[in-house]
Parts: structure tokens; sequence; C-alpha cells
């Protein structure tokens, strides 16, 4: 694997693989990598979570980070993201991860430059490894996804954490049905209603609203986003024994979440974040590998 | 020490202690921790001798540091300190050092999260580790603490370094006095007037003139400031041989202080800084060993 | 050597030791320097290429690095660079790579404090590092310096490039030429028309045009600069085969170059970058040693 851009790039037998990689670091620590490699984060919107987790993940493989500032770089001379990819190239860097708000912002680099790409999420495109945790913390709790009812609940249409979702979910064999007032759809086939069998089901996955986007477009308050689409104690409890909650944060408390759901005994929420460290060790590495 | 928060959280014993092992980086070099350890500096506030003196401490301790940008994080989408501070939880960070606007932010955090905190700085608060760092340059010089005689003039009111110093130097035998405008004195009971007998004093502390929090409201000019409560060159020479002039930085030159007292051989400013680096390392390591 | 601060600070036998120095590194591979070291990097101005170019070389040469946002420090408070440098040296920084937009801002710092500085660019004043690593490029393929025909062409009264590069090349055996609109031209002698023989350089070294610094002076447009004394596909053509085409970047595509040039086989752009590191390896090594 030479890149990781989006989860439509890797096979289901890829997937596993690195969901089985991460497992074992998870189990047995980190292990340095052998070989002397350098990286850099390039974010150029704002992140706490994933630049964090890679930040880790990073220095747990052993490898040199090479400190970049969005906000304080060429780009406010005019340079382009291709040229900053190439600067970074000739510096010697072996792979960038890189957050960009342009959707398939990589189509511009890949075959261009020899620097390995991680997509850390590209405007409403892709967050592959958001989806590699997700699946990961999934995979923990059920062993497998064939045949698991999964609700992903929330802003559909903006979100690039859906979107690959969408994708891995449901080449597993997961049965996804997507929830959301409908002019927040997209591209998805969606349902606006809660129903009993929709409560049932082994994964309910929200996202966040994404209030930024929908400024002065919203026909409904948080407080009616949360009493028509959000989880609310009424609806958790018609949740499944066995049942999870996911969010890939941040949240909105007490918008698409009762704020008492988020460290309850069904929420893997902050789960999530811990195994975002070893699917991002096992990435690196599968890429970093790659390149000899 | 689970976590360094206060001064008043801390015994005289503890106090002592730190200074000790302060003392020790300082003779014999920094050691490298002994286990593997992952910390991160989250600023909410401009800073820069905390921030790097943390910075530098944590390298020689041999830390993991991981970086984060206040000014661009999650923050911007929402996130509240505690889920931020979960997430570093999460993601397998063991102490955090915080600066934050919000006095006693920490209360919001301790017993909630398994990550230890250090203080760098709340609000109008305290800021512990620059009253070791104070305490540390005083028994440099004096040995111990018992019937000094020490006048802090300046920001009183606003500021968490006279309030930690006010805490620690008390309860080890100092006779403190605080200088200041009256309007600025805040639950302090202080003079405004500098009297031979405060000139007299074993150690003269200034504090920063807080520009920014007094707009519109100063009554006097930044000159008018220093001829009345700063320390000029003629207060100055009333100075007895053996006393040392402290400030804590960033100062403003010729307002709470003369230009050319900053770098006079009675000035310990700039040891100050130096010893706050193995001041930080002993409660880096204090804190960190308090996990095990 | 204390502090590399201006090309013209170096004899012609210190610039060629570095660059044989650099070539070592850039042929055998890094080495730590024996000894520890702990350096920060102070960028008050935006930058990507140099920044993250001495990032890579401090790692590489296994120095200490402290992070520095200068947008979040004590800056903010009215500090001034002289405070700020004070304090890295308080709290024991050996060496600071500064970029300000202070002309000359060094001077007030050399002998004043134990830090060693190095220039990565002040105002329009000098940008050694930059001119090392032009001088590098051209030594690697031309042998010496000798009798070159070299046309820098561009922003020269406003570019430090310029102004480090005139002084080293001339010292070093070659012939500049300088070429830009008669206006932009400051104390540099020079022409405005590009003429055959000028196109017959060995060396043609474009400069970025300071958009940011023209704007509303500006008597064409960028097309228009593009033609009268930009390098077009026409004017490359006429170049000799072994010529070579450099610019320090970041570059304005089809303004002062034909976006086709930038990677093509004349074009030593990139290359420029990469040896920009083995450049900086072998100055900090030099100012570091030069401390013990």
């Amino acid at each position: 694997m030479d890149h990781l851009v989006s989860t439509t790039w890797l096979s289901e037998q890829e997937i596993i693989a690195l969901l089985d990689r991460a497992r074992n670091f998870h189990k047995y620590g980190a292990r340095e990598l052998p070989g002397k490699y350098t990286v850099s984060n390039l974010f150029f919107e704002p992140s706490t979570r994933t630049k964090i987790s890679f930040e880790v993940a990073e220095r747990k493989l052993g490898l040199d980070v090479v400190p970049f500032e969005s906000g304080f770089s060429s780009t406010l001379k005019g340079e382009t993201l291709y040229d900053t990819v190439k600067t970074f190239e000739a510096i010697g860097v072996d792979a960038l991860v890189i957050r960009h708000s342009d959707e398939g912002y990589y189509e511009h680099l890949i075959g261009k430059t020899n620097v390995s790409i991680i997509n850390g999420g590209d405007g409403s495109g892709q967050h592959p490894t958001q989806s590699l945790l997700d699946l990961f913390t999934i995979r923990e709790e059920f062993g497998s996804f064939e045949g698991l009812k999964i609700v992903i609940a929330g802003d559909i249409g903006h979100s690039r954490v859906a979107r690959s979702n969408a994708d891995t979910l449901t080449r597993l064999g997961a049965d996804v049905t997507y929830l959301c007032p409908e002019e927040w759809a997209g591209e998805f086939d969606s349902t606006s209603e809660w129903t009993e069998e929709l409560l049932h089901s082994d994964v309910i996955m929200l996202l966040r609203v994404q209030h930024e986007r929908h400024d002065g477009k919203m026909t409904f308050t948080k407080q009616g986003y949360h009493e028509k689409y959000g989880l609310t104690l009424e609806r958790a409890k018609m949740m499944k024994d066995d049942a999870i909650i996911m969010h890939p944060a941040p949240f909105n408390r007490g918008v698409e979440i009762d704020e008492a759901l988020i460290e309850c005994s069904k929420s893997r929420i902050f789960k999530q974040m811990e195994y975002g460290v070893y699917v991002r060790m096992a990435v690196l590495e599968a890429v970093l590998n790659g390149r000899k």
C-alpha cells in the first residue's frame, strides 16, 4: 500500500489485515519501525482528535515528525498544496498526513510526487482512518460485521465519516440505515424517523451537526433537532442490551446525543479515540513498509 | 502527588521536597525518567516562558511530547476543555500542562479523568510552578524563608503569581507586604507607598502591569505608574546590599521597573527563568511517579 | 563560527568549508552531533521551506528542538525580541534560528546574549543559508564559480536572497547581472532587458514577485510581467544546453517563470530545497561546534 486516501481503494482483505495489525498493537504494544522515516502532518482544517492521534501513533512507531503550522506557512503567500507537498518531498519526507477542505485534493498529488499520502479528511469526501477505527471498535464488540444492523444518524450529506463508513460497512456485510432530516441526505437513501426497529439496531452511530455549515438555513433549533433526530434518553432506553453507541466526536451535548449518554455503559465514544491510535499505527506501518 | 493545580494543595514538606529535587537537577543535571510517559502542553493563553520551560523540562526527562495548537483545534468547533482532556486521556496521555483563562478550570477535570493535571496558570487564580521557581530563587539566595522581608509590588489583584506566592511565602515563614494602587489590591491587604522600611526588604518582587486588563480605566500614565509604584533607580539605590530584585516576566521596561535594573547585579530575573526548568522537572517527575 | 547572520561575515574559505561539509552530509548521510544541544526556530514571518528545512536538519543532527509559536507567545503582550532571546538563553537553549521582518534585528542580540544566532531571513536584509544552498546547487553543477555567468531576475530591491547572493557569488568569482523593472532595482545596478547574451548565461536565477509589497503600485499585470521580465518558454529555448534554472520558491507560476519550466530538465528548483537540508546541517554543526 503506497497511500491511504479513500476506503474505496482498499479491498476487504486489506481492511481486515489493517484491523488485525491494529489489534496486534493494541494487545502487544508499540514496536518502533525498523528503518528511519520522516513524516509530517499537514492539517489545513482544525482538528484535535485526528491530529494528536497521528502524532502519538507516529511517536510510538519511532518516526521523525516535522512540525508544520498551516496558518503560518507559505500558503499565506499563495503557495499551492502541490508545491507544498513537492517541498516536503525535496526535503526528504516519506509520508504526509493531510487534512484539506478540497474534496479529492489527493488526486492532484498521487503519481506526481514520491511522498506517500495518508488522507486525514478531504472536505465532504473521505476520512478513511476514522472509518477504520470505527470498524475496529465494532469488531472488538461483535467479532464480525456480517448481518449487523447499524444506524448512522445525523449530518449525513456533509459527512466524510458517513461516506467512508457507508462504503466499508456495506462491503463487509453490515446492514446500514441512514437517518437525518430529509434535506441533509445528500446522495444517501435515508429515513427521517426513529422507528422501534431502528432503535433495536446493534450500533447507533451519531454524527455531529455541523452548525457552521447550516448557519441561517436550519429550520429547527438545537432542542428541536435533539427531539426529532437525536439519541434521547427515551430512545436509548429502547436499545438492545448489547447494542453500542458511537460518535466520531467532537459532539454537541444535547443536540445529536443526550449529555448523559456520552459516558454511559453503552457508549464507545472514548474507546473509539483510544483505538484510533492503533489503527493509525497500522496504516502508517503499511504505507511506510509499502515504500521499501 | 497526582496533580499540581494550586500551591494550597501542597504541604510545606511537599514544597521543600520539590525544591530539594529541583536543586538536585540543577547540580547534577537531568536524568531521563525510567518508564515511558506521554505528555502535552495545552496553552489556551499566550505564553513564552512557562511554555518553553515545560517543553525543555519534558525533553530533559525523556518524555514524549504531543504538540497541541489551541488556536487550530476542535475548540474552534465548540469543544469544551473537559472533552479535549478526555480525548487526550483516551489517546494515552499521562499528564497535561494546562493554561486556561477560566479560574479553577481544573475543578471540572480532577477526579473525572485519569490524566494528571499540572496547572500552568488559571485566569487570575494560581500559577504554582511560578511560585515554586520563585521560592527556589529565594532559597538559593538566602537558604531559608523564615523571617525574610518580601515586597510584592504591582498588579496584585489580577495576579495569579501574587496569589500563589502569598500562600507559599507566608506558610514558609516570610513576612510579605503587598504594594499597589489602592484599586488594584483585590482581596489583598496592601499599601500604596514605598517607605524606607519597604525598600530595605530582602526581596522586591515586581509584577507586570497588565495593560490589557486596565484599558481605558487606568488613572495614570506608564510614566506616572513608574514614578509612584515602580522600582525606580532612586528606590533601588536604597536597597540593602544583599537584597534581590525579582520579576516573573514579561516585564514592561520603564513601567514597573527601570530599564537599567533588569540586568543589574541585584536582579535575579533571568535566573528565575533558568531555575524554572529545574522546578518543572521536579514537578513533572513527582506527578508522573505519583501515577505508578 | 559563533553565529551566521550575514554572508558578509564569512570569508571565502569559510564558505567553501561549509559547502564541503554539506557535500559530506549529502554523500555519507547524517551523523548526530556528539554532545547534547538544544535549539529553537523563531519564525516571526511565515515560512515553509526554510522552517521545515531547519527542522529536518536539526533532527538529523540529533538536536533537541523546542517548539515556538510566534503567534501565540508573549510577543502578544508586547515582549521584545531581545527579551524573548534572553528567555531562551536562560532556559538553556544553545542556538536560535530567527526570521524577523526587521532588517538587521541581530545587531541588538549579538554580544549581548550567549545564544548563537542563525539568521533565517531579516526583512529585506540577508538570507545567508539560502545563499549557501544556492552556491551548493551551482557548485554541484559546475564544480566552481570562477567566470560563471549568472542572471538574477525579479524583485531584486526587496530581496534578501538577491542581496546575500550578490555578495557571495561576486566574491567567489562569478559574473552576476541583475534584471528587473527599473523601479525595483534598489541599490543594484540592473538591466531591464533580456538580451541574447543574458539568455546564454550559465545560471538563470528567478526571484518571486512579492505581490504583497507592490499592491496598487504595480504598473503591469502578472501576464505583462511574465512577458517582459519572466522566463518564458521562448526565452528558455535560447538557454545553453548545460545551463540551469533556479528559484528560491515559493514561485508564482506563470509570472516570473512559465509553469512548464518549473519541473523541466534544466530546473534545479526542487534540488535546491533538497540541498538546503545539507547546508543547514553544516551551518548548525559549525555554529554549535563553535560554542565549545
